[in-house]
């Protein structure tokens, strides 16, 4: 049996964030970081992305000491990706105040040609065409799952239907399935979304956790309660990195693999919101993994059985 | 081992429904009906209430035709409680638009003397002092769960104290939970409301689920998501009647026991909303259940091992 190799394709940035318990500028940020340190606690992650001059190689070492690969992270004259978000007292809702692509504004991603025998892709929420553009570097045929694409629903949809039809595996939130479907009750929208190309579809709900729909039908896992949560910030991203940490290190894609997956996805949500930026992701050990997932388990025991006698 | 014996104490009302799909008009309802329906899908019930001369005896044989007994139902000179609600297009909030409490405002629940000695007893939302006055007339000591208080909470806090030490189940949604303990945090908010008496309690999410807190620790079962959502009225209480159902059925309250019974008291829930009124309850075969039930597995079946190879 050949290794797994999962490649994650997204942003890297720093962000400012304006939280409740205070503001903390130059926290080490982006859909692609936070997916690979999410990723990398269960299967090695190799990054593709671009960062400017104001990124330091200690950051670049520290992502690697997690076990991610940043060989394809690129360094690009200018600034990196910079995003600014304030979040409401009980964090259920933020605002943009500032988004300064920089030098993710030229990114062309490519993969290095150890990339590209990929057995798992993740495509983080940039334009379709360029997604498209990294499914046609590939030498294989991976695994592959797209994650969360808001805007490019109204703005790109023609570009985002000739991706669907080569995604394995769509990660959305609710808001996304029933605007990219125009239908509002989640399975139906799944469905429709099914048609489209994705045979898998996550529909994510955040707090309230995340469905699964594929050809065995509907799964639902919970997000776990927590007692304290931080910051939001790259929650989604690390619930994708985690589901596809997970794939690429059981090798499997198959309905029960994915359902497994599902927890490892929370979990990884769960430790994510548990610190400012992707602080908790940095440490997390393999102990505290093994124990949260035991947790999810405890949440979700009956016991195996409903029958009635 | 003695029979189990459920008696619900609670509201049997008219409603007038205004739906998106039409307005409905004189539809049986009340906390009690929903119930006592719904948990003798799993267990005879014995509801206590209050109905006046509009409420005919047509209806009563309905409910004892599926397996309701409708002994302590009293008739009182007056008009049975009327309610009339308007639901907004997506089912997700709805006004009241008048309220007609007619024979319910002097309701004094007076159990007959075979429901003195219950083993289980659900008490619905009527004013804290009268939940303890049926307390008061009980011969041994049930099991006892007591369904949403809302309004109480604010205007009668110190006799729901006085309750709540008598309650060994609490079901509550997000919002009382968050209101009795002055708690946002819905783990921290039921261990608040831990200390007022009941060891167990169940926080309410409508369409996202219920979570329970108990010795064991916490527990989620998700709501079941339906392609068809016609009324929401009595969900709430059919998911109390569910569980209560199964607990007298099954002869235990442990923890495990609780589990299980939040898939039915979900299960009751999800048959409730699929029709006007309480009319897919009264249709409900023991085939549909342990359908519903199937499908509840599926969606929370992850092949019970979560360990990493």
């Amino acid at each position: 049996m050949t290794a797994s190799s999962l490649v994650i394709v997204g942003s890297v940035a720093f962000d400012d964030l304006e939280l409740p318990t205070g503001t903390f500028e130059n926290v080490v940020g982006g859909a692609a970081t936070y997916s690979a340190l999410a990723a990398s606690m269960l299967h090695p992650a190799r990054v593709v992305g671009v960062v400017g001059h104001d990124y330091d190689e200690a950051t670049l070492q520290q992502l690697a000491a997690r076990g991610v690969d940043v060989s394809g992270i690129e360094r690009a004259p200018g600034k990196t990706f910079r995003w600014r978000g304030r979040y409401s007292a009980d964090l259920n809702s933020r605002v943009t105040l500032d988004t300064q692509l920089n030098v993710f504004a030229d990114f062309r991603p490519k993969l290095p040609v150890g990339f590209r025998s990929a057995t798992h892709l993740l495509l983080g929420n940039i334009h379709p065409a360029l997604q498209l553009s990294v499914l046609e570097q590939l030498e294989g045929r991976p695994f592959v799952a797209a994650d969360t694409m808001n805007f490019w629903i109204q703005g790109e949809l023609s570009a985002l239907q000739k991706l669907l039809k080569k995604v394995d595996l769509l990660i959305v939130n609710d808001e996304e399935a029933r605007e990219l479907s125009g239908i509002h009750n989640l399975p139906k929208a799944a469905r429709a979304i099914a048609k489209m190309g994705p045979t898998r579809i996550i529909i994510k709900r955040g707090e309230f956790g995340a469905l699964l729909f594929d050809e065995i039908g509907m799964f639902f896992v919970p997000a776990y309660p927590l007692e304290e949560v931080i910051d939001p910030t790259g929650a989604g991203d690390s619930f994708a990195g985690g589901l596809m940490g997970y794939l690429a290190r059981v090798r499997s894609n198959e309905g029960m693999a994915l359902r497994k997956a599902l927890f490892y996805a929370a979990a990884a949500g769960s430790f994510c919101v548990e610190g400012v930026g992707p602080r908790r992701l940095f440490e997390t050990t393999a102990a505290e993994l093994r124990q949260r997932i035991a947790s999810f388990v405890s949440l979700v025991d009956y016991g195996h059985s409903l029958d009635l006698s």
